[in-house]
């Protein structure tokens, strides 16, 4: 079997030398191109961190890249701008998109869904890779049409300005489409301090905790008669994402067809 | 819409009370009999503990029952001899069994499959009706196809003669399904005492903890680089079946086939 | 070694019939009498639930039991009124109280003292028997000296009025007495939905989940870099109060003073 | 008041690097020199990461480094027998030593808590300096008391080669310290998967997890009637070790004695 050839765009952030890491280290997936706003016509092994990873040009321009360089999947890990963009180019140079970045609009995907339907291609976007994440809030959709009480812990570092965490928010919405519509606690429960219940989404309470030494993670509760389950996913740092990057990769050389989402290709 | 009508065979057992219990306290439930070695031709009324549900004739002779009393589901809580029988012989009387006892043979299994298909009906036969343990187990298959290292540490009180339980058992099995074969932890790794690791089961680990004051309890730990998915389940009383009971004769009144194990009806 | 004479007031109440379980279990233990406003006269072994407690006669008057019947220790759990009354009743006859009741004034709460002081005797008032709650409360206390960052997250059964608990509220008082006083949380976060963050009590945060299936749990989490400590209790039932309750008395029969709280008793 | 004045001696180590940074960044400590056994006579700022840290000279001879610069403590973070002539030169110069390494002898502890009543000094020697991990291991040694029964599970990254952790080793030895000893779980129990009830430590039994995405974790689990309590420590970086040498700092200042463990300066 021949390897899968990727050209990855942005490989100096964060995501991106993961992915540059994650790319060279596994054995069926070939780094053959990367896509960068800097230095343009250099090779990947000048830059500082890459030194191990030889015979990969960096290009400018994306057009130019995939006009001389065959490859099969572009990792774009940039912006939403950007990712759409390079989505858009690579589908057009038969190369199948895996795209990283939140922010695309509806117009966005519906473009995306149309062109990968006529060339009858695969392409992925995923807000989130980290797999543990999206297995997390998928199964909380599962148990809570049998579970309709639940409540959602998410817990930071005490860095993070916004409570709750996005990751909270998407859980909540996703468990609100599937449960019975109900308003949890007790009817006539009081507060003696404000705010002890947490927020209240949809009739469920979701808690943010802040603490220095925290990273990320969140427990999602369901209680029922005589029992409690519970999920619980903690990331420890950024290398949670690049699992969710291979599925993608592996998945998306098999697909035909849009897919927005990790959750919707973890069956 | 009329309620369904529900025959308990084995109504004064620990399950069986429960459940007398539960069908009594649902609206679009109706007790219409019970059957019991004992007390043929009293009321559920004339026994200790039953003196409020009225109007629920005590048979000794399942046959007698069926053929006196019109229902649509027997829940049996008996023992798998006698659950067998009954449940053969609901199935004639075009009653749809729900069964909650274990150790059927595959032949009892495949005789039962065969009379559901005949007769076009539904049967469940479910060892498990704590549908947050199996919704663990289900969920733990689940994850195992992206994260194959995992650990299993299930805990009860310390009077559980048997270590491991018969429930981290049964998901280790079900994760074997799915998982890519692999002996975890560290080739080198080494015990400087005995037992450290936990028992081996197909590559991974599992760990019975026993102490006074807990009751059932099990996590399942998925881990993979930069984060961990955790799966816990707490059983507090015998109320945590109940849950399981109740979707399973709402469940078998829309089937005409057979189904084994509760993991196959939850969606 | 003589065993520890015993009188019980208020044994048919849900804690008083633990602790004439406890007493009756205990081989250095001796249950020599129960006060009990009704059934005065008759013994213990009449009564509903007590048939096995055999050679217990029942007072309805304290002073009368006191007098007929050598004793060393009262266990007292009926109300704080009549709490008082007995512990103060108790003490003129040499006998020493162990009080489990809450709702004392400070005024009672001297007079016991001053009482103690002068008769030499040993005396617990306890509004907490449960071992383990009161070390996660004192422990709690010891580690806020070295992370003053914490958050409580108390977990209770859905049937519960009042949020936070009062043993979260209990904990978080302790902890204000040792730790560094600090706003915690980025001082710049915001709640994107009311409540998100929980109840703040003097800069820490408090959260109370409430779940059906649930019964009384609590932890208390500390972060500080690179590092989470986090204590937790979990009680499961009534049972958990009596070895508190145990303590209590063989630690009562040792001293010659006063004491409030069983967090002052255990080292 | 005037800063503490602090030499480190193995300031490239992991460790060393943690404790410049922590130094650095305390307003009431001043790095006044290194000790090092390379780079003698140039400036810290001189090394890769370290070019902000201005006025720090190194040096290879601690003697050397004593006789001209004023210091109040040594910290040293570097091998048990250099840490030994370290810890000796130092007390012979009137400067406090802090020594985090593990394997002194119990002459080499006598000699030091010789010296220091000599000369009546205070010297800290800390085999471990994460103070919630000596804190669970604190709490862990009162709680038993209470809560014979006890288990422990302890969590680490696969590439760990051990099992069971050195620190929960040291947890059980210290629990056997101060429980009542008793052989654990029913004792007709049995394990029909060998090592299943983990390792038997004076009849208390330790499991040992080992996942890929894991740091270093302990949970303690005590059992009772009706109650659980469970003390847990999570590590997640390096920065966990600083805290505990920003309070030995503190505290050596004040002491004229030796101290081995910093569980005997937590109070």
């Amino acid at each position: 079997m021949n390897p899968i050839k990727i050209i990855i765009a942005g490989p100096r952030g964060r995501m991106g030398r993961e992915a540059v890491k994650l790319v060279s280290n596994t054995t069926h997936f070939e780094l053959v191109a990367v896509v960068d706003h800097k230095y343009d016509s250099m090779m990947l092994s000048d830059l500082e961190g890459f030194q191990t990873i030889h015979h990969v040009p960096i290009y400018n321009d994306i057009e130019k890249c995939l006009q001389t360089i065959k490859a099969d999947v572009l990792i774009d890990l940039t912006t939403p701008e950007v990712g759409m963009f390079h989505a858009r180019t690579a589908l057009h140079y038969h190369v199948r998109p895996v795209v990283g970045t939140t922010g695309f609009s509806k117009e966005d995907l519906a473009e995306l869904e149309e062109i990968c339907q006529k060339k009858e291609l695969g392409c992925i976007i995923a807000p989130n890779f980290a797999i543990g994440a999206v297995l997390m809030m998928k199964f909380s959709q599962m148990a809570a049409k049998y579970f309709p009480d639940v409540e959602i812990i998410e817990m930071h570092h005490d860095g993070k300005l916004d409570a709750p965490s996005g990751t909270a928010v998407k859980t909540a919405e996703m468990i609100s489409e599937s449960r019975i519509k109900k308003q949890q606690g007790h009817p006539n429960e009081k507060e003696t301090m404000n705010g002890a219940r947490g927020a209240n989404f949809d009739g469920m309470h979701i808690h943010s905790v802040r603490l220095p030494g925290l990273v990320a993670h969140q427990q999602v509760l369901f209680g029922s008669d005589g029992q409690t389950l519970t999920l619980r996913h903690d990331s420890y740092n950024r290398g949670s994402f690049m699992s969710g990057v291979k599925v993608a990769v592996e998945t998306v050389m098999k697909h035909n067809h849009f897919v927005y989402g990790l959750e919707n290709i973890l069956e």
